[in-house]
């Protein structure tokens, strides 16, 4: 099963919407047979690995790390092939919490006589594919907040300097997250202080779409989100009037998505539409790049649900704070954490916390 | 050699002014006698190791993580002693920077006929008695500065709200510190909002004077610094009109250590002057409590030796910063460290770095 998790890993950032599967036939003791889901469209891993063990299927264990699915979707029912091999016994870790399958794939093994399994490296296997899992479970996008900051909590100078906090190693970090996600979201202070182009770079991935969440669209005259757009990957977050005004600009006629959002009782877009939105559009993981504004609102509205901080070893003093008011009048208000863990990150150390729920 | 800075490291908080040393006799690979610096007044490691061996030192190798002493304070010097006992070689980890010593341990006894080597387990050595080395190279005493604080930088939330931050294991190592330094330094704030003791109760240890950083000397009406001091540790580091003032009223009548300070050109207590008092009055070590202010203070002054950040895993977003304005207008103008590394501690991480020499 360690195989299977391990091949299932190799499809990072290739296989959304569908989750990341490897797959082991075992016959006799011998691996006959392995594969991996290589990216959306392609075989899912069972049918590649039935395929390249060809008749020594027969009498196999498939070891796999979710349960087969038993739908037809870009590719036919697993089920169907697992049984049409011949496969003896399978093997999966966890339910596939998509409610085409969720427990229909195993049921449809055993009527057909093909015992089943299930459970073994569970964990490991929640861990890998945690935003798949939190998407079926939540119902809406998982959402991933990444920012560096100094030891002290700056994300940048008084005077707005913050090129580079986070060293070489930690920005590889941050464009793998990038190419991970279906979409990186920033708002309007970070496109008219950095000028991102939201991109994969340091690592090789695909780009994600590129999110502006914005009322003003107030963007700088050089802004490659607008000015780089050939894949047709930027949307553009708003209000209903700001979308009237801006789509009849020069800029704003053409290639570029529109999602228009309420807005709250303070005036601001409502976080909870544009998870809505985000998760509709077919979204199933996000990450909120900051800055400062944007991340303290999914902070303040409960919408994050992995916190991921460079810390670089620096101390700035006064500066732009990382987060800003999210209404923590005693400590037992703060953001607290589930699960977290600390780990160094070239210079860098890099905290990964799992917010608890207050939604 | 191992073996004498393990036991070295068992004098830690008792030896201060002395550093800590472990000696360990070895006569024909057997070891014929081991010591350490127990505690100020008490024998040398040296010393100790050469009776606990008996008649078995002649001939043997003494291993000692400190150049031996040659002269004579509450006790005797120990070159004398070991050329007493016909010690015929002695191996140890760094030169003395005692200015009494500095060289002249070795070169006496390797007049006397004794094999003499140095530099085994330098770096150590050096780690182990950082304070000392540090005193003696800066000439001002080791100042650590020591605050507990969120992921996101703040030490307390907007209502002052800060009990407790860290976990318990965090705490137990506060109180640690405490019991290593010669004295814990803190303002006014820290004093008005939290009223602490300043001893040492969660570990074993010696409690360190207690020196408070004011020109206000606004106490609040219960004040343990002042009404629990009948060890006569605390200290009030401030202006001369303060002093004429405050020592005239009942509370401040008796049993207080008064430091007139200069205060700088922003009419603020000078922190050069207040190091060189603490140094003429014999500390080699002071651990700065906070709060923000007198942190802020310390950096900027460019007189913390040895930054130690306590990191809860919770976000506060706003609230009070646990560094304010130190100046640092870009990136480059950030503290940041020669050295550092991270470790766990409970529920905690804990940042140690030695800031870049800014002086």
């Amino acid at each position: 099963m360690l195989c299977a998790l391990n091949l299932a890993e190799k499809g990072r950032g290739w296989t959304s919407p569908n989750p990341m599967v490897g797959a082991v036939l075992v016959n006799k003791g011998e691996i006959v047979g392995e594969a991996y889901h290589r990216c959306v469209g392609k075989n899912h891993a069972e049918r590649a690995a039935i395929k390249k063990a060809g008749p020594k299927a027969k009498g196999a264990t498939l070891f796999v790390n979710l349960e087969p699915c038993c739908h037809i979707g870009r590719t036919g029912p697993c089920t169907e092939a697992i049984i049409k091999a011949g496969i003896g016994k399978v093997v999966f870790s966890v339910r596939d919490p998509d409610p085409r399958v969720n427990g229909k794939g195993a049921r449809i093994l055993k009527k057909a006589g093909v015992t089943v399994e299930s459970g073994l490296l569970k964990k490991q296997a929640l861990q890998l594919n945690e935003s798949y899992f939190s998407y079926h479970k939540n119902k809406r996008p998982f959402v991933i907040l990444k920012m560096a900051q100094t030891l002290d909590g700056r994300i940048a100078t008084v005077t707005g300097d913050s090129k580079w906090i986070s060293g070489p190693q930690s920005r590889k970090l941050a464009h793998r997250l990038r190419a991970e996600v279906d979409a990186v979201v920033v708002g309007m202070g970070t496109v008219r202080k950095d000028n991102p182009a939201l991109t994969v770079r340091l690592v090789k991935g695909n780009n994600p779409y590129r999110i502006v969440l914005s009322q003003s669209l107030n963007f700088p005259r050089r802004c490659r989100l607008l000015d780089s757009n050939s894949d047709y990957k930027t949307i553009i977050a708003t209000n209903g009037a700001a979308i009237e005004r801006f789509s009849r600009t020069k800029r704003g006629r053409h290639s570029l998505i529109y999602w228009s959002l309420r807005t709250d009782s303070d005036g601001r877009l409502d976080l909870h539409d544009f998870i809505t939105k985000a998760g509709e559009f077919g979204f199933h993981s996000l990450l909120v790049e900051g800055g400062s504004t944007t991340a303290t609102s999914f902070l303040k509205a409960g919408l994050v649900d992995k916190y991921i901080i460079i810390m670089a070893p620096l101390v700035l003093g006064s500066g732009i704070s990382a987060v800003g008011d999210i209404r923590a009048r005693k400590l037992a208000d703060a953001v607290s954490f589930d699960r977290y863990f600390f780990q160094a990150s070239g210079t860098d150390n890099v905290f990964v916390g799992y917010p608890k729920r207050t939604e």
